[in-house]
């Protein structure tokens, strides 16, 4: 027996109502024998690029047949179209506003200032045959997306879902930009301890590095959180990210989302 | 090999504690090939009307040999009995205090107004065999209700739990109310997004009616979130729900649960 | 085919990331057979205490070959050791602080005066072999330990993991202290409810004993929450917990994690 298809699920729906437990109900009852694993449901509400940063940093630990269902949605009901895309690190099922950018463009399969599928395949979810009908006004997630989820892990072909698109939304994905020495990025994520993330890669940053952030300097790159009090640190996604120790850089700095960090190399 | 067998959760436990951890693990002790999913453990504490809207909105997506485990539980360790219901819609395993009479009445195995159950069967857990025991004063869910849940998962008859019971507590179980040109009804539940979702059922609802909550009006159905700052929307459930774009109904409007909503034709 | 084995999860990483997600990524794609069952992600940031005392409160419901992956490590990055150890009722997994302390000590196969290893055995997990490399400075969890607890999940044997350890560190474990007439213990959790649990075993305690806390006197074990407004009960632990009906004990006393409880018989 093959090992069980994993369905990650990705959304701002929180863990008070049932909704979550709705779409669950609806993928086991499509594909019983799929292995659900929870990304995060606590993205901020209609926060399209947090989840997409969550999906981005947690896809490529999963195996490459991994279906990642995420609905953070803030347009359904209206014309926004609803997806699918098969890339080289997994299946993406969700809305076309964004969300999957991150993830699809680190992997080479779009690119981000055109929106342009570059590898894999990307299609409308159209096909009637693949939804919970009829379907609601309010609650895609159910109706369109888990189905399309639960079709494609119980075998069907992607492109039985609908016809192939070529460009996708991209959202508010942003990349680093350099010039002759420095790298000037963004915060792009505050996670649970306070650390904020940026968007600016290791191999980017030498050791000796400067740090400029919110008007304060940090100089060389720490080792571990206990460093020092302040530290720049390459964290768990292989980004730099600002921390405090035994505290949160997010209150203790005053960082959010969307912060400049300056890299210059000191010489 | 069947599929599994799904067990539900649903509970005031938070996850903080272990409390949830330790009926799974009861479970797993027990019927080993149990697929467990979680509908929600942050009911408010104590909160069995909330509780039972829940299980009614995520039940009827389940398999309909689905086991729904629920334990929101103030009268723990007093005389309230321990109930297995069989219905049309799946087994029930919980405390006897109403949080289980939405989803049945739904389903009409249950007269609301009587607390008789119509249709299926409900047996009091009566059965020392089928415990963890001794059994606590203080959690039932450990060891009276996970231990049934598996068991019926595992295969037993729920008559071997105990002894038929013909009449069930209903709780605070309300349904709408029809006039000759009014339906008046009330919020059930305010969702994670801050929408104020009532018990009126959409087919009593015309397109074109006027609805009255808290001394505001709003006229005609919406047909997505985005069409108006608030709207009346037939929501996820079929019923209608009352929200405000972008934003929290509940806190914009200050709507909370029991509110009055009523809806008018438009004549 | 034998049931899946489990491995429990407990961190303090919260649910708004997907540092937990990422964990469980790598656990099934080395051990995709594995059942996961998360104990808790809602640890305080560090509180290596608070963590152990679920664990400890938890694992005697696992089946014995279960697996305890547990993440609280403020020493991430610095010299503190990563362990894996087996004893009477499981397998743990996690930075060596404390955190596995008082479920070892429970089961007799630690001394919590010396961290001897009395029972079972501890390994170190220095083999690179079982690491997903190249580790990095921030988190072991997805590098180190669950690398470690999926492949215990996949058959090897603790002993591939790494060398033998005889001593681990205890953390800030305590028992209570019994003189002729009183037994003296403290509060080691605040649970869900606010219901404030200590660390007195409930054979300490005679039914009709008189507590003491935070200059408040209560006589006699309750049978049930609802006995009185202030109760002291056996909780579901099997030690005494002191509870307030309908409220949460822990904000209308001020109790605290560490607050001293006594117990004094009737004479």
């Amino acid at each position: 027996m093959p090992p069980e298809r994993i369905i990650t699920l990705t959304t701002d729906f929180g863990l008070e109502d049932a909704y979550v437990a709705v779409m669950k109900a609806v993928i086991l009852g499509i594909a019983p024998g799929t292995r659900l694993v929870d990304i995060s449901h606590h993205v901020h509400a209609q926060d399209v690029n947090g989840a997409s940063y969550l999906l981005y940093s947690a896809c490529r630990y999963f195996p490459s047949n991994t279906i990642h269902l995420a609905v953070v949605d803030p347009g359904v009901g209206t014309a926004r179209r609803a997806i699918a895309v098969v890339s080289a690190h997994g299946f993406f099922v969700g809305p076309d506003n964004g969300i999957f950018a991150p993830a699809l463009a680190h992997q080479g399969g779009l690119d981000v200032s055109t929106g342009s599928v570059l590898h894999g395949r990307a299609v409308e979810l159209a096909n009637d045959k693949y939804r919970l009908g009829p379907v609601s006004r309010t609650f895609h997630g159910r109706d369109i997306f888990a189905p399309a989820a639960a079709h494609l892990a119980a075998g069907i072909a992607l492109s039985e879902l609908g016809p192939t698109v070529d460009q996708l939304e991209v959202g508010g994905y942003g990349l680093p930009v350099r010039t002759l020495d420095t790298v000037s990025g963004r915060i792009v994520h505050i996670d649970h301890f306070g650390n904020a993330i940026s968007n600016i890669p290791a191999k980017l940053v030498a050791d000796g590095s400067i740090f400029g952030i919110s008007g304060r300097t940090i100089r060389g790159l720490a080792h571990s959180y206990q460093d020092a009090h302040m530290v720049a640190i390459v964290g768990s996604n292989d980004t730099v990210e600002i921390a405090v120790r035994d505290g949160s850089a997010a209150d203790v700095l005053g960082l959010h989302v969307g912060d400049v960090l300056t890299v210059r190399s000191d010489r």
